[in-house]
């Protein structure tokens, strides 16, 4: 069945989608349907994940109680790359190869910068054109939202829907410049990095720190006359990061080269993140990954509310230029003037 | 003048120092003395500093206001390496060496985890035998207390101390595998990671993250038969780092070999500090940091006594081992148990 493309948050339909039955039943209808494997169950439930309105999401947690129990069953994989780097073609390549080894495929992005271009990565669907007309495959754009704490719990959430209705691949999507690679490491099993071949060895324009998040690091467009500068940067990159200390999952980071376009070395790079899986759960770190993350994700929640409640308080809005100031020209500690803003905000 | 060890934090001590005199008086004198240079005067205050009897800290807090006009005029240098790898060396033969060039060297410590065991930074004071009785030094243990946060803070205002006494150059050590790094990183305009030659390629034992912290990734106890090994290590240490995304300083990390036991290569690494210096100056990088660095400790010290305030509360205490359970067995996602929570601690 193809994919109901419902696209952002829209108040309006997502009003008409709840209307249509009673809260509680629909729910458990939905519940069912996902189970089932029903697309547009799914995609009404993801619309009522990212709905801001409160009756929605009285609905949306119900649907995620009765879907944690089914979830948790995939890989997730998160890819990040700078724009330009060929993230829509490797996702349709190294997705279609999943998908013709019999896997369910599902694809979320996240991009709290989109909130003003109302989506920019996964946008622009023509570059997967194979995928969104497979029946195997359910693609989402990222969800909106001002906030990187807000996407990212929507996008966690979404996740456990996809899982419930029985993707067992789920590819997250981010744009590798921002706060998110962060977000999506902590939420993803395995974390992949694409690069440019022949565009220099350096890493221009990613973020620092991502590096050592990768548990592999792929150079794309690895064709034609790319292809001897491409090895050369194989060869640097794989030595680097053996000089780097070991990862707490015992995986030593990979490099691999692939032309997503030419679709060359995509099996090689499914085949090595099996690898990569029967290390972790023969380890154990798999598991105990996904626990810590949830912590994680659990103190997170918390401290961002506490901050919000913080930095919402009209008192700390006014104090809080006057201490920087006074905190830039060495008139203050930085310690005193936290101390004077938690006195304010009492 | 020899500076006076006072050591770890005794509570006894301070109060003798307290009730000497009337508190405002105190903190004017000691304000005036430490301007003066007075060992006998930074060392009082970096107790009261230490001390967590609120009257000392009102009298500490008077000092810092006090000095923070005098300082500010210092290179913050941040030293860290896993133990073994000659740091206490290294501090002698680099201090000396700055000293020798008409500096005044404080070298300050941060370890949270010696609490335990009372100082296991900069305790053995033998190993630092030069500086300990040169008179333009001056070393202070590392701060006790159970928090990081506290730990941090207390070195940041221990800085803030030694630039009003007029020390120019300050030696922040720290261990290298636990979590004082980033905040060391985060009080510091230039951060250094000592690493060994001859222990193989790996920085083992070294924490993740720390290697693209670093501005120079020193090798020491390059002498004798370690030297072929050493050079080789550099040379693959440098094309590696090469690799990495280019940092907010545009300064290029750089690799150098030393001797610490020997004196040897020392010169060249405070010519590398130098040079950073001037790049950092002029592309206005230096001021810009320590900007954002007081930012940091301002946002820092307000989370953590927001975190604290949460987690203190007897409510969440209750609830927290419960709720983690559910969420490991997938009865609740982790939004919904820090929902619970929330509410929990109203």
């Amino acid at each position: 069945m193809k994919p109901k493309k419902t696209g952002h948050i829209h108040s309006a339909s997502a009003e008409k989608i709840i209307t249509k039955r009673k809260k509680a039943f629909q729910a458990k209808d939905l519940i069912q349907k996902i189970a089932n494997g029903n697309t547009t169950a799914l995609s009404q439930a993801i619309t009522l994940i990212e709905s801001t309105a409160v009756k929605h999401q009285v609905v949306a947690q119900e649907i995620l109680k009765g879907c944690l129990p089914l979830s948790g069953n995939s890989v997730r994989i998160g890819i990040t790359g700078v724009p330009g780097v060929g993230k829509s073609t490797f996702i349709e390549a190294l997705g279609t190869h999943c998908i013709n080894n019999g896997k369910k495929l599902a694809v979320l992005a996240i991009d709290p910068s989109s909130s003003i271009s109302h989506g920019s990565i996964l946008g622009d669907k023509t570059r997967m054109e194979q995928l969104t007309t497979n029946t195997n495959a359910f693609i989402r754009p990222s969800a909106a939202g001002n906030s990187l704490g807000g996407v990212a719990r929507k996008t966690r959430e979404a996740i456990i829907l996809c899982e419930a209705a029985g993707y067992d691949v789920i590819f997250i999507e981010t744009v590798g410049v921002g706060q998110s690679e962060t977000a999506v490491h902590n939420m993803t099993d395995f974390f992949l990095l694409l690069k440019l071949a022949g565009a220099g060895d350096e890493l221009q324009g990613i973020k620092r720190g991502i590096v050592e998040m990768a548990d592999a690091l792929i150079i794309n467009k690895a064709d034609g006359e790319n292809v001897p500068a491409a090895k050369k940067a194989q060869n640097a990159f794989a030595k680097a990061l053996h000089l780097f200390p070991p990862k707490a999952s015992n995986w030593q980071p990979q490099v691999a080269l692939c032309s997503a376009l030419e679709n060359q070395g995509i099996k090689n790079i499914w085949e090595l993140i099996e690898n990569y899986l029967n290390t972790v759960k023969s380890n154990q770190f798999f598991k105990e990954n996904r626990k810590s993350q949830n912590k994680y994700w659990l103190q997170t929640s918390v401290e961002n509310a506490l901050k919000d409640d913080f930095y919402r308080n009209i008192k700390v809005q006014d104090q809080l230029p006057k201490l920087l100031n006074d905190l830039n020209a060495g008139k203050i500690t930085a310690f005193q003037a936290a101390q004077e803003l938690l006195k304010k905000a009492k």
